[in-house]
């Protein structure tokens, strides 16, 4: 499973902060700790909403830059707004590299999807439309159609393609965590070349022990065929499960990984 | 998912030994522990080979007899030895009960399978026949196939069958994770009334860190649809990841079962 590391996110008070005040060592520190815990891909998230839309450009060259600079990792460039996205595209010298994300609205997928084609990214694609998180598996897959259908038009191939299913708490839902258990599914049956991430914690608001639940749910989705996550690697207990979710599912041969891992002190129960 | 536990068992040697030495108190406070920790019935193995044939019933006897004393849950009668469960069911005053196990060898389905079906008990049935474990998906089915023909003959429901699709370790072949996840699939999908059950702990034999794999192996049967587990209850971070599982896969209405095992102290990461 690909872990895409979350932790540089400008939604969080201390990167906000370190942002705020150009604090490179905290932000360089953040970005290094994340690859040497096994992220595939450091997400970079300079800030939502109406301030990321007047001032998300600046700061995401700047993080883009810093985050470059501390580790070989590659990014994911975590943005709504094309025109950060295009920034951060600006700055950004790697190869392999997600754009985080886009939806099922045609202006986005036209933007956004272009960007992602030209630069021949990974591109997260979020299952809903411009009415928020659908709540039926049905509505979602619907997403994904319309979602597959332009950026194949864009001549994006389906591999390129991350579905994320998105998920609802089961606090308020308590069918929730399986309308995306089985979207995954359809989406994992229906487009064989596409793959599929998410991001875990959602499920658990409003419960106690929120890391359990959200620990148990990625062993549960990895099993429906869940690609990727995007998680936070300086947890070691959910790292260790990732390795573990790996070695059942027969992506570890003669658990080499898992071994490795463990000689290397980082498997936790 | 139903919890078998299953500590008290003639393998493990400190059971073995209060089971020579008569001692009471030991088993009766490891019956009543299982209990309080939340099993749904309590396993119960006196022995197995040369020695089960020859002296099983007398000791089964005695340890249901114990059992029942101290606890009100049901039993999983554990023995593949007919003798030794007809002694155990001689004694067995309980309605609900699990025969633990057969094969798909005609003669122990003949005479295991014609005493599930008087006593109307559940059985375990494991997904292999004379040969041994085996090591594809076919076989285990076909395994499956004899079983589900020879138990409905005798008058059994595909509800009453409990089917094991067995597990190898890991660390000899990487592919038998999925093995077992696939085989659990396919039970489901052709046998919609019946159940499955599994042990989870051969699947680590020979890894490190043995219960974190375990676990992680639990999360995933439970999405490919397993039913029930035997384990070790007394595991709180087992029967954490039991609560949930239930939760997730929306068996837990309102998250009641998990929210009140987090009141009642008992769940833990």
């Amino acid at each position: 499973m690909l872990v895409i590391g979350e932790n540089i996110n400008a939604s969080n008070r201390s990167v906000a902060e370190a942002m705020a005040s150009r604090d490179r060592e905290f932000l360089e520190g953040l970005a290094k700790a994340q690859a040497e815990a096994g992220a595939d891909f450091i997400d970079v998230n300079a800030g939502a909403g109406q301030d990321a839309r007047e001032h998300g450009s600046e700061s995401m060259e700047w993080l883009v830059e810093l985050v470059q600079a501390a580790t070989d990792r590659p990014l994911a460039i975590d943005s709504d707004v094309p025109g950060v996205i295009e920034a951060a595209l600006s700055r950004y010298r790697g190869e392999r590299l997600i754009i985080n994300s886009v939806t099922a609205e045609p202006e986005r997928l036209a933007t956004i999807g272009a960007l992602a084609a030209e630069r021949k990214a990974w591109l997260v694609a979020l299952a809903m439309g411009a009415g928020g998180i659908p709540d039926t598996v049905e509505k979602r897959l619907a997403a994904c159609e319309l979602i597959m259908d332009h950026l194949t038009r864009l001549g994006m191939a389906a591999e390129q393609i991350f579905f994320d299913p998105l998920v609802l708490p089961i606090a308020v839902d308590s069918s929730q965590g399986l309308v995306t258990l089985k979207t995954i599914e359809q989406i994992k049956s229906r487009y064989p070349g596409a793959r599929t991430v998410m991001g875990l914690s959602n499920v658990s608001y409003g419960l106690p022990n929120r890391k359990l639940v959200n620990r148990g749910f990625l062993l549960m989705a990895a099993h429906a065929g869940l690609d990727a996550a995007i998680l936070d690697p300086l947890d070691a207990k959910t790292m260790s499960l990732v390795k573990v979710a790996d070695m059942l599912a027969g992506n570890d041969p003669f658990c080499k990984g898992y071994i490795r891992a463990h000689r290397k002190g980082s498997i936790v129960d």
